[in-house]
């Protein structure tokens, strides 16, 4: 059996807040004892916030690509220029407003994944991570000092797919798991090798958490236990599908 | 707090195997009394294997086109051919032999759900159920009737996606939920509306189901308890994003 529990009492985050101890604080007050075997899901969302990756719109001068594409779409300008800002390419600006983004890391996702939020009373924008997998790998250093424990770390976002409605969430971070399982060549249950079957596991365990932590609650870290994930170094960079390979690129 | 149950006990199935009575006995043979909150996910290969939704591989007669990809490929030729019996349309057709196509349904996945298998000792390849959201309909129902609550049902299969590597498990049939918990216009957290916050909860639980249920273990029925789903008729096709507005058609 998998538990996921949403872990209450994590404050409004700010830069430079040490997101780290809040979680920790926030697990003993909720009398949960982290441990290693658990999977710890966290929003990307209070990861930049901590991470500082916070920018005030105020001190933002958009484009005139910027100015003209609000202007068209009743967007905000200098969301739209930090959007461009944070595009390595841009795939789609779309009726409606909406422009789909591939960001730096490699990942393809709505507004490079720029979100308007207020922080302290003032209208900011937040970033992605500049390294999402250095941030989980970091957050998990860390809880281990202060939990004892040492879990496994999953940073997620809400990302829209092709051909189907509605967000998901996947994982942007990650430590201490292996984020694809690769069945390649194992037998399965009739004993007939599964020869192309790759388990993005990291997404689903994303998935999952999303389904406790939750858009409305809001409650930005999900404990996953009872998951028997496969340790490892690898990085949720190994999700992003190589552009050559990728039959929709 | 939610928690994922593996069903043990499911026996290999049959066409015109009763799925619901299976389901119902492992489900108290495992001692779980099933409860009209819970959310019950069952992989499509039961459920098209209970339908007869099996074809022996011996029966099929490739087209010349079958042929010569499965040659190019290593392929079975009949199973290709079933591959593009089961295709509305062929997206791609890619180096390795891999076809990506739309169902009939709308979804768009590898082999249009063809897959390889064995049942009771022979080849056989299984296709998706017909209508996947009247499967979940009547196993929800047969269920009703035989365990005495009515849970909400999705059948899950696994699926690729652009841009990301690796599968994951998506609903292709619902029943008792709506599948898109549509937040837009509601106050999140800090009060802020969310404008365009559509959650695609059904393939968040079918992902969720995958973490226990699995494809090692291949236990296809999985119990998730304690998710406060939005109650409703919302089919698996209200997932399937209508073509004009897709931004990557």
């Amino acid at each position: 059996m998998i538990s996921l529990t949403a872990v209450d009492g994590i404050p409004e985050i700010r830069p430079a807040d040490d997101l780290a101890g809040m979680i920790a604080a926030a697990l003993a007050a909720a009398g949960i004892g982290l441990e290693a075997e658990d999977v710890l899901v966290v929003t990307q969302k209070v990861v930049s916030k901590a991470e500082g990756r916070v920018v005030e719109l105020a001190s933002v001068t958009p484009r005139s690509e910027a100015e003209s594409w609000a202007a068209q779409w009743g967007k905000d300008p200098r969301q739209v220029e930090l959007v461009l800002q944070e595009s390595a390419e841009v795939l789609r600006m779309a009726p409606g407003g909406l422009i789909i983004s591939r960001t730096r890391h490699g990942f393809v996702c709505a507004n490079a994944g720029v979100d308007l939020s207020n922080v302290g009373g003032g209208d900011v924008a937040t970033l992605l991570p500049e390294d999402s997998d250095a941030s989980a790998r970091a957050l998990r250093e860390r809880l281990g000092e202060l939990a004892g424990s040492r879990p496994a770390v999953i940073i997620s976002d809400s990302f829209g797919r092709p051909w189907r409605k509605g967000i998901v969430n996947v994982a942007i971070g990650s430590a201490g798991l292996e984020p694809l399982l690769d069945l390649r060549d194992t037998p399965d249950a009739q004993g007939r090798v599964m020869h192309s079957t790759v388990v993005a596991v990291a997404d689903e365990l994303a998935s999952a958490a999303d389904l406790v932590g939750g858009k409305v609650a809001q409650r930005p870290v999900v404990v996953v236990r009872g998951y028997e994930y496969r340790p490892g170094e690898g990085a949720a960079a190994e999700l992003v599908m190589e552009r050559e390979l990728d039959l929709f690129p």
